[in-house]
């Protein structure tokens, strides 16, 4: 009964910044740099979703890649996909900085139950922000 | 002793179609949509096989790439690539669906024991079967 | 007044097959290779269409790329996506080869006359058979 | 005198919106789509410039490429990288759509001259907004 | 307290190749065949080094991308950006082979230390060489 | 009689500096850069070599691009794939600076005939030494 992981990419654009309310401007600048910019700034993100489980010997499939990826339009792109990061989506908590850290366990915690629904377990939640940094959580 | 994982990347194109002889035509097109067309569709695959050692002290190798390669090429490549996975396959039982889960669980066979030939372990084998979707077997 | 061009790129997996009919299976295999196999190899597509013309002073926009990509789709890819080219698409002449050479002919004919319906002009149909293979049709 | 192509790409990552602020906001929905979301979107966006010359028969070069990522970072992407298209570059006219038909002729603006005086001459800027879409500019 | 992974990418361009002094050239010429040619050859090789922790409640960050940049740069592609691997590089060991899979362990000792000061723990260190080779170290 | 582009894309690994023999170390360093490092760096180069002209009404081929590749592959990818650009390449002149600019010249050279030779016309060369910088000739 071999366990394969399952992967499905998903993308959105989205605006945000990285500014702590309570912090000067001085120190926003020093920690974040250009990415606390007041007026916002925006990436194309790239999201891999990864679940695990054994083929069904009939279909072949874990889970069927149309229910992984309906899930994650409907849970996650979209609320995220053309928004603004920091102030429209309702599984951000306001005041949790928009960081793809931070985005990945969000996203996780939005999807892991409707995936299980479908006798898939979650694996992994990556998240690209620029071809050079992207964070991952596998749920520990 | 460091343990270090090596991949080789190799890539097949192949024509496929996901059907279920015992079911109706209604249900096939119900659950693999576009991918039960009667007349085959077809993927450019690309193939990430992972071994796993120590390096050797005098080579830096963990396993030469070349035999690497060339397992995958005789095992692997020369066996899938311009072939019809449901038609062509000796190592793809007739009737099992040519999903990209099944795919690496069945790749990861054919190709475990000549690597552990040369003193490596296989670690992965991992399977795109579009820039959106991929499956990964680690032989659990 | 300036002239920009615009890029959209769409995608499509298909089946296909190099086979002159009246030639010998010999022949066939001399000069396509493995691509003459006889049960049907495929592809991962990626389109590139490139329209010009003058960006629109309120708008900003050659044509709405979502006009562009609504034409490519019900023209283009609901025609080739998950197809055989040799048998099922009917702007493809029977007997005549899928190469790519051919197929990014056939498909700005297929496009051009709508395309010029938004008032904008049909510069270039790029057409990707796998990284290392791509060809490019100009109109000319 | 062989005329050679030489291309540089830089990054940037912005926010911005499609807005035409004397349109009612169903207009704009209607012709922006999610584009027209209030509060801001945003992309990585990958700049490509080419330049044309004879190379220098003592360096090979047509002109120094660190000169030209020079230009591009004075000129362009300091101004544009992490900020607001809409509200933060002065080269963008108020209340011009920051699409990328225009943002490639804006850029080609800013660049010619300073490119010209290091003996080279500017042939096309071409602009990813994401990996579907993306313009050119030739200068014509 | 989530465990979250975040990954840095940077690039470097150097010249090596493979030889052991005390082979003979036919035997150098078996195991390394091209690798082996007297005068060099290189590559543009990708690092990918994740570090994982839990995100910090007020900037969401595990470490500061940019500590993690700088530790990157000043450890290792200054050091190795183009250099000559064999011979140039204060880390690696002479006669040590530079294969990938040698290179990943090193810069994993060189940057530990470092990392483990803002807080973050290494978890990964990822190099390829080409798009179809690399090698990944664990610390195991 | 449509003319077509047909591109096919080659790849090689090379170690290279830039210096001009007759400048001091001071000026090399301040006009080159690390480029002119002593030792030597490398890169992974991709090479898109284009021709064009009508496809053949029987096979849909402007030429065979086995053909194409055999060309690539015995004039140019055989001497440049793990050489030093600057010591080991019978048609880069002594004392030439390998610049990308200089090499597409070269390539171009090496292979017009030999593509004429098959019927069709040599379109372009482009080759990029990293993802930022490539350089093109289209023998004008």
């Amino acid at each position: 009964m071999a366990i394969v992981h399952l992967t499905r990419r998903e993308r959105f654009n989205a605006a945000h910044k990285l500014w702590v309310e309570h912090w000067s401007e001085e120190k926003n600048r020093e920690v974040f740099g250009k990415c606390s910019n007041s007026n916002w700034h925006g990436h194309n993100y790239d999201l891999y979703v990864t679940v695990k489980g054994t083929p069904d010997p009939e279909t072949g499939f874990i889970m069927n890649v149309k229910e992984l990826s309906k899930i994650l339009k409907e849970k996650v792109i979209e609320k995220l996909d053309h928004s603004n990061l920091n102030l429209d989506v309702d599984f951000i908590p306001k005041g949790m900085q928009p960081t793809t850290e931070n985005l990945v366990v969000l996203i996780w915690q939005e999807i892991e139950e409707d995936i299980a629904g479908f006798g898939a377990r979650l694996h992994s939640v990556k998240l690209f922000e620029t071809e050079n940094i992207f964070a991952e959580y596998l749920g520990e």
